[in-house]
């Protein structure tokens, strides 16, 4: 084995196909760091599930080898899943500040403070994990403190850019490390990984600044108005925007609803926003101020049913109640997926008079065509693994690296599980391990999988339709039954006729094979089954589950 | 009675709150014409509906009255409702030659042929319904033959747009009447009831042609590959427009898709669109000409799950398979709640290495800001009635009337069942009748209502739980069970020890009231529910639907 030389190998443990979960393994001889532990949300087919997270099974295989988790920045597809893989992969956290005390937070919901160890990094320091060293850069985002990783090995140089976008103007902090990404270019990087989530648009993202002067102008507008701006909870940069505004037109600040606290409590106590004294008042205070001299900063930006603005929307919230006095900002774009949602809520703000604005009022957090571009020719890696996004962002991705003169050859699009093996001179997919998808549904972690979903499924189309007969074993004679009981199918009282006519039906069926001595009660449920279903399909053109429960006395 | 004078009345049974449902009642004394009977799609929670239709009791009852369906344009949330409602209110249905021939599919697929009189109307023509005399004007929309309404009543003109854009140079046909709004408006218009679909919007839509110049660009760009457009069924001006490109650029054309094929076939024998001889090919024949010589025109482009584009993205078509030799063309926009279906089906074709392409492919069919000012300032109505939107778009439309100077007091948003009553110097809602939703599920129309739709809510989220026993009536005593059956809820297998846990828990319960002599089953049957809901509560923090079933003998 001495002679052959060791090579990185790079596995994606979600990313492609599993959108959200974004977990990379880099792995080096006895050496293993993870970049990032994010979680998904449910996709419209996984019915009643609350989250989705990765299956670590090859972390816990090589457990021994494993130094750490980096952590790109504070975002919950990046770091969501920690608090449960922690529980079985228990290794120190390394990030930026803010990125750490958002995390600091989450294990403490999960009752695990203390139980891990939080370490935190400086942009432009480097720390040493096994065989691997790995120095945090400065870029910008929709939230502050995030940071690619450039991660040397003995192979080569690995720059993943984690989510990012080139703001020359940023609110809070220095722009993105250009330079940096430029020296490490000269000396040679071996692959970038860099974000793919806009590389289908043109141009360039605009400054978060630029948000604050669209603020600025809707405050000069509105100086008679209540304003309520619905923004992400993690958006720091916007939140002091607002607060800017807020503070020159001399309103008092209200931020509302539990994420948004939490983070912005995060940011102020560790020094990344800075909002000046009394201006922020508690949602008690709200009544003692008039209208024009408020302003709530709030959740639900996304449509979220339960979220803060989605009540207020709805006139289901405690302390704030909408009018035609107030002026509702959306500093926010729909997730897709949350469109129809979204414009619900629009809908009810606007039905109790309120003024809507959407336009203007957001900029993305990801790089277009035109960064990309700039780090790709800033570090000229020879390859190129596009992350981040759905398959058409990370082929956008690819397909500017080739614009950009890298090989064909010498870009990749991996999907969850490939292991990827990289040498100083190739790069090449060399496997595939198997990774589920593990789901989360109320304290359940992966008691939830295909069978179970399909049933849902099934139940929610066209509900379901129990048949129960007690049956005297020994002389195979029905005592009772068969009953009918449906749920989601029919409403029953105007639909007694069809049920009574399906009951003998059964009946009929049940008595015949009875009759003939069946007492296979396997053979009996799928007689029961099929003659069912037959008949509901030829009647009604449904298919409800049907579910024949035999009792032996 | 006599010396008080009659006063139109307005009623919409569908529209706002029910989106799509575009059905509107025209009452003057004895007289009752109905514009529109369109259909709309469940929303997200409406669980395993296919459709939903207007509730229109209020027709049935006044049946005598209904003179008949006066029909704007052939778009499913226009007409879709008629094959239901006719069997009920069987009156003349009028409407122009394209629109007629789309409905006479749809009543054929009913088997309602030759059972309904379909009278043609040709655009500026008149026709006369008791007390009203309607005029068919002709507009421009992303169908062809569509029309606006001049309604000529005693008490003043009303004119209704339908689905309208201003289309200078539109595929086929004329532009939009204008000189007619204008003369009309010029004579005295009481009431306008415009088009608010794009009343958020800015400028002016493009002009259908546009997506002409775009498709031939596209074609030039792409010789050497097979070209696949994806693009709205009803949509035969842009049909024709891909036909033109084709055949300019020597390809044959398949079109795919069951809804395409009609309403093409429809169009072509009514002679709304020209194919030139020979370019139409059965897809059969795709087989004898090589890519670069073919376009398929397909349905799918909103990512349908059945549709042909879906299925060809899935390899589950069998006559067109992707590969990197295809260029697929979105010519549309994703419908609200659609985006992610759409993207599906994107990324499902990129990674067969197909070249997607959707930008500039496509146009609105819906007038925006500039086109709606344009026709207030032709029509000068004293009333202004907006209709077709959510509420925020009507909301648009209506700040857009009020800044062309129409009085604030004078313009109405209708909720559905509204009555809003007109005379020649008066308008006001006066009343508000009761209109339901009716959903249809499979054959049943009707059938299903809020109670169903609850259980199938709570089953697609937490799955259910049967819990069945024998009780010897006699005795009170336990003959079998509790059994427990689950579906939708854990992986049993996984959960043994957790189901055998309630199953004993249940069982004691149940011995408990049994010794206590307690023989009412709904008493025993809540004690069932309500402990095992707590059980499962504290374990699991899941809620599934606990439906005990007792047997008797």
């Amino acid at each position: 084995m001495d002679n052959i030389e060791s090579k990185l190998k790079i596995i994606p443990l979600g990313g492609l196909e599993k959108i959200g979960m974004n977990i990379t393994v880099f792995e080096y001889e006895d050496s293993i760091i993870v970049v990032d532990c994010g979680l998904s949300f449910p996709s419209d087919d996984m019915l009643g599930i609350d989250l989705v997270i990765p299956d670590v099974s090859y972390l816990k295989e090589n457990i021994d080898k494993v130094k750490g988790f980096v952590i790109t920045h504070g975002h919950e597809d990046h770091i969501g899943a920690l608090p449960y893989v922690l529980k079985d992969v228990n290794v120190p956290v390394y990030g930026t500040k803010l990125t750490l005390g958002i995390i600091e937070n989450k294990l403490e919901e999960h009752k695990l403070t203390g139980k891990v160890k939080l370490k935190v990094v400086k942009h432009g320091q480097t720390i040493n994990l096994g065989a691997f060293r790995i120095e945090f850069i400065r870029t910008n985002h929709s939230i502050v403190d995030s940071a690619a990783l450039a991660i040397f090995s003995p192979v080569g140089t690995i720059i993943h850019t984690g989510d990012f976008k080139v703001d020359y103007t940023p609110v809070f902090g220095d722009a993105i490390n250009l330079q940096r990404f430029a020296e490490l270019g000269k000396k040679g990087v071996l692959a970038l990984m860099s974000d793919s989530t806009n590389a289908i648009r043109g141009g360039f993202t605009m400054s978060e600044r630029t948000v604050g002067r669209t603020f600025d102008n809707i405050f000069a507008e509105n100086t008679d108005r209540r304003i309520i701006v619905a923004t992400f909870a993690s958006n720091v940069d916007r939140v002091q925007q607002i607060v800017n505004s807020a503070y020159k037109y001399g309103r008092k600040v209200v931020v509302e609803g539990r994420s948004m606290v939490n983070i912005i409590g995060t940011a102020n106590a560790l020094g990344y926003i800075n909002i000046p004294e009394g201006t922020l008042i508690d949602i008690e205070q709200l009544k003692n101020y008039p209208d024009e001299r408020t302003v709530i900063i709030t959740t639900g930006s996304q449509g979220e049913s339960m979220a803060a603005l989605s009540r207020m929307a709805s006139n289901l919230h405690r302390k704030v109640s909408i009018d035609q006095n107030d002026t509702v900002i959306f500093s926010s774009t729909p997730i897709p997926g949350n469109e129809k949602a979204v414009s619900r809520v629009i809908n009810e703000l606007s039905v109790k008079g309120a003024n809507v604005i959407f336009q203007d009022t957001h900029v993305s957090g990801h790089a277009c065509k035109e960064e990309l571009k700039l780090i790709y020719s800033l570090v000229k890696p020879k390859y190129a693994i596009p992350v981040h996004g759905e398959y058409r962002h990370l082929k956008a991705n690819a397909d500017i690296a080739k614009e950009l003169g890298i090989d064909k050859d010498n870009i990749f699009i991996l999907s969850s599980g490939d292991v990827m093996e990289l040498s100083e001179d190739s790069a090449c997919v060399t496997d595939h391990i198997h990774v589920d998808s593990i789901l989360v549904d109320g304290l359940g972690v992966g008691d939830v999988g295909n069978i179970v979903l399909r049933d849902r499924q099934s139940l929610s189309q066209n509900g379901v339709i129990i048949v129960v007969l007690t049956i005297d074993r020994l002389n195979c004679e029905l005592l009772a039954g068969p009953d009918l009981v449906s749920r989601g199918f029919v409403y029953v009282r105007e639909s007694e006729d069809l049920m009574e006519e399906a009951r003998s039906m059964v009946y009929e069926e049940v008595m015949i094979c009875l009759n003939n001595n069946i007492s296979d009660w396997t053979k009996l449920k799928s007689v029961i089954k099929d003659c069912l279903s037959e008949y509901i399909w030829k009647r009604m053109k449904r298919s409800p589950m049907i579910l024949p429960i035999i009792m032996e006395v």
